[in-house]
């Protein structure tokens, strides 16, 4: 098993009247090794690394290094600017990090030589492992197969983080093999967008690149455990269970605000955890999550796990 | 005639080497004052602000006022957080802007709310009069009418600078005046998307915030001074005359690779002036703006007039 397989797990980088809670960040992290989750990507979009500071990322990339104890860390390094997101690898490397993750973020929109010509770049200028990240619905760049292809044979390209599969088992495989047929064997395929994980594990991804597993490490595990030894139906029910909280990330806008409420509720985060303009859920939405959560047990000790 | 009518010129921010070249700035911004431009606005998208970090832009703030002589100038201090955004105002305001300019960049999704009090914080924190700068196509935020309201009514709302108006001159018509009947009659509307500013003042708008205005001011001023003295078929016969240079925004993917291109060919800036990933226009593409600056006469003396 390689590195960037099985659960890498996003924490969120909780903030406090504007400022990074170090504390509760440090709580995260721990919580997440000791879980024992395969590696935990500090400044995803879920650890808000978009809207940090240079030194912010420093911090908390250092933070995450310091507190991980033995589990492989990957940070977050995207930017607008190329000149940004070297300076973001080199501090990573720094930090002790295992591998960054890159997003093509854009304001004026990328050419796919832009996007192309930035991985060259800082794989160039970095000796750590990448993991590309395409994730349209925040980075509103598409990438194309070819595109994949091309930024898959560069010397340190490790992984790709794919946005989420159809929804059909064949399609979903189809997918994943129309992908992995363009890339080098050694660059792992991971999926994005928690709630079709157990399906894109199903359809042969290697890896998930998990919101929940960042705040919610056990139910993540469980069903990444389960489809590692094959037991795909089992990691199907156990995503099936949480349905409910699926269904929250569908009518909230995504699974940023849906988790921090959930780590603001559990005590992990604290109020208004988000960077501002980033509001946060209104206080009926709240309520709909508190009902989920302990609807589905994900606060009880040994957080998420069925009743007896 | 208020501040934010007519010409608000729109100056690159050129880099040399990922620095910002000041001398180049300043040329660019001293030929808009001398041309007569009605305001500058720097550090807008075509400024590059999204790129820059805030030493840059309190830098590039500052070059902008102190060599716009007589000129009101506009700055730029949108930003992903509210913090930065504030702390951007602060700078220009400092810096002796006459007005600030606020587009609700995003990486998450924001929602209504957030960008409503995105607005409401930052009209309190600054006493500078504020544009509200709708530009979905760098955003990818959409605004409803009825939020334009709501934003319109904030004290220190100044004026919208609203997408390109439909083609259809009733429908363009129609457009501005729905707008307009939602926000209070101080607060003025700019139509920007160059190619159809011709059309937008015909429709009403009251000022054209303009990226060509920024480089090329004769052809920009020549559109908007017969606009306001109600000739709109002399504005749209000058706008039709540069159908080849709204031809390659079209085939080029915007206005800012090509007008950036346009600065580089005729001494404006250095070359590849723009921040990477944003590698410019190919050898190809430069070609062919090569040849329309040449049709259109964009390079003579007194650049863009007819012949005579």
């Amino acid at each position: 098993m390689t590195l960037f397989t099985g659960l890498s797990a996003f924490p969120l980088t909780p903030l406090a009247g504007d400022a990074v809670d170090g504390a509760a960040f440090i709580r995260l992290v721990e919580r997440l090794a000791a879980a024992q989750v395969d590696s935990i990507t500090a400044l995803g979009s879920t650890g808000s690394y978009a809207y940090l500071g240079f030194e912010e990322r420093r911090r908390v990339a250092r933070l995450a290094v310091e507190h991980a104890g033995d589990t492989p860390v990957f940070v977050g390094v995207g930017a607008l600017r190329t000149s940004q997101v070297l300076a973001n690898a080199e501090e990573a490397e720094r930090a002790g990090a295992s591998g960054i993750l890159l997003a093509p973020m854009t304001y004026q929109p990328l050419t796919d030589d832009d996007v192309f010509e930035l991985f060259r770049t800082v794989t160039t200028g970095t000796s750590l492992p990448v993991i590309v990240y395409d994730n349209p619905a925040t980075t509103h760049f598409t990438f194309s197969g070819e595109l994949y292809g091309r930024i898959a044979e560069l010397p340190g390209i490790a992984s790709i983080k794919i946005p989420p599969v159809p929804d059909d088992p064949q399609q979903a495989r189809a997918r994943v093999q129309e992908i992995r047929n363009r890339i080098p064997s050694h660059v792992t395929i991971g999926v994005s967008g928690d709630a079709k994980a157990a399906a894109g594990l199903a359809a042969g991804c290697d890896a998930w690149y998990s919101v929940i597993g960042g705040t919610l490490p056990e139910p993540a595990l469980r069903i990444t455990r389960a489809a590692q030894v094959g037991r795909f139906g089992e990691a199907a029910a156990e995503s099936e269970r949480l349905a409910p909280l699926w269904q929250l990330f569908a009518d909230f806008g995504g699974s940023l605000r849906v988790v921090a409420a959930i780590a603001e509720q559990l005590g992990l985060a604290p109020e208004a955890c988000l960077p501002l303009p980033i509001q946060g859920l209104t206080a009926e939405q709240r309520a709909r999550v508190a009902e989920v959560v302990e609807e589905l047990g994900l606060g009880s000790p040994g957080i998420g796990h069925r009743g007896p």
